[in-house]
């Protein structure tokens, strides 16, 4: 055996120490996936404090000043190996995540994550009672926490700028507010148009569905597609996730309704794609930081590209239609490929996010975005936000909620995480997906004719090369400019869209 | 709120820090668990990393001076408490844990946990292939570090009592050699009586039962018994276990076989004994390490309470035959209730110990343990272990196993534990339980009336009250002196087997 020298010593030192830490945030998502899965209601209060223990002892090891130390000793090191080596990346990656970690006192994150987890509690009965009231002083204590949270990272341009990093480090506020604004006026005209087109029946995916044979037939699909259930599964929780405790077990689960063929289909291949991103990364960063997704906006697109550029493409239903029709004579035996087809993309102005249409979807996005930044910079208050976010709805999507439940209180984010850096992942999503799309297909033209025989292995084969398997070596812009030669832009997704809808509504 | 003394605080943080060991040894359990039920196959290098964490992470905490310092700190504080409170009992016992951990080195236990897990890989593909070559020089070694472990804590009589205090505190080698001595004269005879008796035909439990109507029926009997559903489930795992993350989350894994009713209905009356035992602690206790079964021998005693005690007396045929014969009514319509009694109840000298009857099954656990202490002592080396287990069960039982998988390797006791201290708690369980029941109804004598008319919860509410619910307060000395009014005794077992069967053998 080779003598290692001091200084790799010292990297084998962090390695140890970033494992550790990996296995303990291992840990507390299994108690996670189990608590939404498989747990007895009984559970519930001990699974509760297990989980904070272990997320104690991972910030308190985060936050080690010995690896601090480590993290200063292996700056030459660090250097001398190339960027994109897996040293290198270790080294800059849990710099980064330490110097975050530091920022925040222990006492503070305590007191945030205990107060999340009461306002969950809360919001998770209120909603169901249209309950506003009830979650406001709780709503209200996110914000002030929230701002104290980005005041940790003085120096800042816009309150929201260190909220964002957290999620999607790389971007600000001042950037995406200018992103979003260019995509918005094209997606205006865009909506009003397919409004004054006639209308798409999607009858077809409102009848009674067998939700056993839904499943079935999501397990055979995503199994087709190539999510390798040697190395995860697939189970089924009240809401949708995708959750990973190494590279070879990545799971995620699924929610059908007997009434809404839309939601299984969708939301599996929607979480088929997280879960492709994180069994594909390179088997070398396994156990190591490096082993997941960069961004969110990065992972979002990753789910996004199975989801809507293949999930609901025709070419997609030119060859999977047969399997579902089969399984569904009764439903579908009358329906043609192209009914189907256009059923599964209709385009409404609905008021509930995740049922968004891909034309919508990132309206609902910076609706939230504004107010968030509303809100963190004083111009809005917790008590007048109800009414914000009716009068954003009426004026973008020309609806008013009927309700808070399918309004201001349908997402669990601000009542479970900051209010802050929550939405704007998704809209980063939708933008990348259509990017790195794009330069699949340029690079090989032959993707939609393999989608359409069944043959998903050049497309995953592409990502896997190009985005997969690279962990968290890059920043989401590096790998973005890297893969496609351009930095972000809405070009492509607007491209995609207006193609595909002005086709499809014979704008 | 009442300002705490000071030496009120420390106890706060006695608990607070044994609370933090507990949800590690728990998250560590759920990583298990899920090993053993729904974890895919890739997963298993990582969730061994992990464990190997949280037991490090919690070894540490355990072996912390400042948790030694506290326990010196709080001596007067216990004095004053009464013996059994919470408060005395929770500092007793923590102590004694302590005091266990430090006396051996934690590289000496990372090496065994290693040496274990590699010995069991090896163990189980060695196994099916008869191979005790393969694991021969693993054996050697656990053999060797079963003695260094023993070492740790000098001044011992026999070197098998340091191993034997891990699962069975309170009792020694010379106290069990004395007690199983007695045992095995009153077996001997009563199994060569048996053995010429008329022979019980058991037939009608080896047809072939869809196994998912088997586990339906177990669901629905060990509800009906008084397992908590809501604080538990029931999964299927290829060696069934009970498993508790806090006293309201306790599961219970099954196994079955389509042609062997056995193994699917009593491996689960025996892992609810275990299931109720732990959900039955008093709230009080949850999140300490208070809250969980005293020893080996007693959580086995509730286990086999249940199993045979109850689930193989013909009072609860009576009521469940029915039941049983609903479900699989062309197997069973023609077999009578007295005949699928003597089947389930059937006595033969088999090889394995785990398929063994309640008459024989001791003598497997006896043999284990004689040999266990040969060879610590120095009077039984590895290469002869074969050979000296097959002329044990010649000598014994009057068979030869007919290989190694059927002989020396069929236990995973020593290939993923220590040579010693693995198999007293068999013997141990069976003595209690008897010894329980017993007791149970002199106080209730109408609990075998209710049993027959589907009412178990005068004898579940006795085992609460009486058992328990303490936890782990007293010792299974103590426990067991408290409750039936005489320390451990062969008698009461006998006397449960001669009548029993006697009366099934008309001897």
């Amino acid at each position: 055996m080779q003598t290692l020298s001091k200084i790799d010593l010292k990297f084998e030192e962090l390695k140890s120490r970033l494992g550790q830490i990996e296995d303990l945030e291992a840990a507390s998502d299994l108690l996670h996936w189990d608590q939404a899965t498989y747990m007895p209601a009984g559970g519930a209060p001990a699974r509760g404090r297990q989980i904070a223990t272990l997320r104690q002892i991972s910030h308190q090891k985060l936050t080690d000043p010995e690896l601090g130390q480590l993290l200063e000793d292996l700056r030459d090191y660090e250097k001398k190996m190339p960027y994109d080596s897996p040293e290198a990346s270790l080294i800059r990656l849990a710099r980064r995540n330490y110097q975050q970690s530091m920022q925040v006192p222990a006492a503070f994150m305590a007191e945030l994550s205990l107060h999340q987890a009461e306002t969950y509690e809360i919001w998770a009965k209120a909603r169901s009672e249209n309950d506003f009231a009830a979650v406001r002083p709780y709503l209200e204590k996110t914000l002030d926490l929230s701002r104290e949270l980005a005041n940790f990272f003085p120096g800042y341009d816009r309150i929201t700028d260190p909220l964002i990093a957290y999620s999607d480090y790389g971007t600000n506020t001042t950037t995406l507010l200018q992103l979003f604004r260019q995509l918005r006026r094209q997606l205006i005209p865009l909506i009003e148009a397919i409004a004054a087109a006639s209308p798409v029946d999607d009858g077809a995916l409102h009848q009674n569905f067998d939700e056993d044979v839904q499943i079935q037939f999501c397990r055979r699909a995503i199994a087709r597609l190539g999510y390798d259930f040697q190395r995860g599964r697939q189970d089924q929780s009240p809401h949708p996730f995708t959750i990973g405790f190494s590279i070879n077990d990545v799971r995620l689960t699924t929610r059908t309704y007997a009434d809404d063929l839309n939601q299984g289909l969708f939301s599996t291949f929607h979480e088929m794609g997280h879960a492709l991103y994180e069994q594909g990364i390179a088997q070398e960063l396994e156990g190591t930081p490096l082993a997941g997704g960069i961004s969110a906006g990065m992972h979002e697109a990753q789910a996004r590209l199975w989801e809507n550029q293949v999930a609901r493409s025709r070419a997609f239903w030119e060859y999977f239609y047969p399997w579902l029709k089969g399984v569904f004579l009764r439903q579908l035996g009358q329906i043609s490929v192209n009914k189907f087809y256009q059923a599964i993309n209709k385009v409404s102005r609905s008021p509930i996010r995740t049922d968004a249409d891909e034309v919508t979807y990132n309206l609902h996005v910076m609706i939230r975005f504004d107010l968030e930044l509303e809100m963190l910079e004083g111009r809005l208050s917790i008590r007048d936000l109800p009414e914000a976010w009716n009068e954003r709805y009426r004026s973008d999507l020309g609806i008013v909620p009927r309700n808070h439940s399918e309004g201001v209180m349908q997402d669990v984010h601000w009542y479970s995480g900051t209010i802050g850096g929550m939405f704007q992942g998704y809209t980063l999503g939708n933008l990348i997906s259509a990017q790195l799309y794009e330069t699949a297909l340029k690079t090989h033209p032959e993707i939609p004719v393999d989608i359409e025989r069944g043959n998903f292995k050049s497309l995953h084969q592409w990502l896997k090369e190009n985005i997969y398997r690279h962990g968290r070596k890059y920043t989401a812009n590096e790998l973005l400019q890297k893969v496609t030669g351009t930095p972000l832009s809405i070009d492509p997704f607007v491209r995609y869209i207006r193609s595909k809808f002005g086709e499809l509504y014979r704008l």
